[in-house]
């Protein structure tokens, strides 16, 4: 579909695209394409000035660190991410040192082998100083993410403390639908909802935007305008090609979902044949993803043990610490965890998942500590 | 040429570029056909640890501005532009206030008509805390630039203060030569040198490479992993292209600079035949380029005035203040140049210069004042 969307919009429209300079908003056709997309969608009543397109989300969120946290009159405005474990790529949007900050999550055990984050709430109602709360939703590494209680209270306490809620929907709803977003994306003056395509199968042409209240969004096109110009527009075409024709939804309803969702099933049933049962190991509940997030509750585990044995078997995991904000100042459940990529083909995933449970087994035997 | 290049990246190379992520420094086939490229054409011995590709140069100046300059443990390291007028797109480097000061420059009168601003290395000297000296070469207003004397100066400067310099090729070598160099890009541990293809007819892609020291370049290659992940991929198959088969030389050599240079004569034959004997007026001296840079001598002028008496005669200019870091302190100087466009048409040209004429009279009658 990516294909030949984009060999289209290059027949159609290169010159126009390829060989001029674009507004920094984003182009009309995109910008409009993405209000009639939302409107339709959620019954946003949206305008192009809500909008701003950027060269991938994890520009815009850069932007929105650089304007809406950081140094200030009243001192050093914080990123806050509300529900670590979070995405990695947040961890260095600061330019100020201590510019980021984690608040650590409840665990909530469910039945069997299944635990979730439950976010806690008065923890965040005590950090001071918030200029920027930043989370994706549904959540790289765990697949869980905010429910409605969830993006309830993060309003209520950027009401009270006067700072944007940046919700990054980039595995999300509407699309690509990687996992399954536990609440749709809401608008609120206070909230700005980031969009990628990387994960609908596009993430080498770097196209994001972000939908918001206009003052907010004018801030991040004057950003856009200083640092980068604009976004590449060829993919802009390709985008709005897809919005207006509906294959995007075609795409992330009919075979993105799907997919992962069988992915992650076959990923859970591996992981209950083949990991020990002298190992009290429990999964983060998800619908669908591309990954599974593991915590190992015994004494002997340690993340950092795990992969570097395991890199000895040739098998990649991602040590939990890492999406823990400072992995130097890491609690001991932040070196308990460790994620694992599901996406690859279901023999790849049995084979990783078959080697995983005989690392743990020689962790446990005292082997690689 | 660009669409053939594109249209063939696409076809042979669309999975691998824009389906996957790739990596923040630029593709491997980039980088090291622009090392290959670079070594060959200037002899640098560079590798591709010395290179890093970005989302178009104005991304790379944004991240050399906020590694290089910005607060510090000894207070703020200033953005300072050394040959002001300059490119507007420097003046919204920083993230702090009073962050880019220009340095004024000399004037040397040359035969008839003509003029040519020199770096003052006087005052250039004198100015404390420079962390990042920023410049176009060519210059986008003027056409002038660094000649291989005032590069010496700034290396030895940037060498006194342990600053960086960043020279932005964006007009002029290796490519697309729209205007003349008056020196060619220099391989020095203090200097970065920023390339575009944007002037060589694909700026909608955003696609920008500096080229310095390792220690400079890795710092650089973060900010893009923290800021924007990567560049955009297949416009990158698509510059590799031109770099191996040399067709970006054949483009700048034979089809650009020859434009541009018919360009420049004809604006000035149509300056010389149109403008009114009774004004004083100067022409900035350059070897092609897309801009004349006007300078009026004459007490009555204005160049917001001369703005809007034109853009009532539809003839839209660039007055010359907006190049001199804050409009708002503008000098006397700043006020009596403006910037005209000679890319378009021959006719749009000789109509627009016609009218400038007409706007030049009608204020030294005191019309529009």
């Amino acid at each position: 579909m990516w294909r030949r969307l984009t060999e289209n919009a290059l027949a159609s429209s290169f010159v126009a695209a390829s060989c001029q300079y674009g507004p920094s908003r984003g182009s009309d056709r995109l910008v409009n394409a993405l209000a009639d997309y939302f409107n339709r969608k959620y019954s946003w009543g949206v305008t192009g000035k809500n909008i701003v397109v950027g060269s991938g989300s994890q520009m815009l969120c850069f932007a929105a660190a650089a304007l809406f946290a950081g140094p200030s009159p009243g001192g050093l405005k914080r990123i806050v991410l509300p529900f670590i474990p979070d995405y990695a790529g947040y961890h260095n949007l600061s330019l100020s040192a201590d510019g980021v900050v984690g608040i650590s999550r409840k665990v909530e055990f469910r039945d069997g082998r299944y635990f979730r984050y439950a976010m806690d709430y008065d923890a965040l109602r005590l950090q001071p100083d918030i200029g920027l709360i930043i989370l994706s939703s549904p959540c790289n590494p765990t697949g869980g993410g905010a429910d409605a209680n969830d993006v309830d209270a993060l309003i209520s306490i950027a009401e009270e403390q006067d700072c944007v809620v940046l919700i990054d929907h980039a595995y999300g709803a509407p699309f690509p639908q990687v996992a399954e977003a536990l609440a749709p994306p809401v608008w609120h003056k206070n909230v700005i909802n980031c969009f990628s395509i990387s994960k609908a199968g596009l993430p080498g042409e770097r196209i994001g935007f972000a939908i918001g209240a206009e003052h907010h969004v004018d801030a991040m096109v004057s950003f856009m305008a200083n640092s980068a110009l604009h976004a590449p527009q060829l993919p802009q075409v390709v985008l709005a090609r897809a919005l207006e024709t509906g294959e995007i939804d075609y795409l992330a309803e009919s075979v993105i979902r799907p997919y992962y969702s069988v992915k992650r099933s076959v990923a859970e049933k591996l992981l209950f044949e083949n990991l020990p049962e002298s190992v009290d190991w429990r999964l983060h509940t998800s619908q669908g993803g591309m990954f599974c997030w593991l915590w190992i509750r015994d004494s002997w585990f340690d993340d950092n043990s795990l992969y570097l044995l395991l890199k000895r078997k040739r098998v990649i995991i991602v040590p939990g610490r890492h999406f823990f904000v400072d992995p130097r100042r890491a609690e001991a459940h932040d070196t308990h965890c460790f994620r694992i990529s599901i996406a690859g083909d279901e023999a790849a995933t049995e084979e990783g998942i078959r080697r995983i449970a005989e690392g743990l087994e020689d962790l446990r035997c005292g082997y690689g500590r």
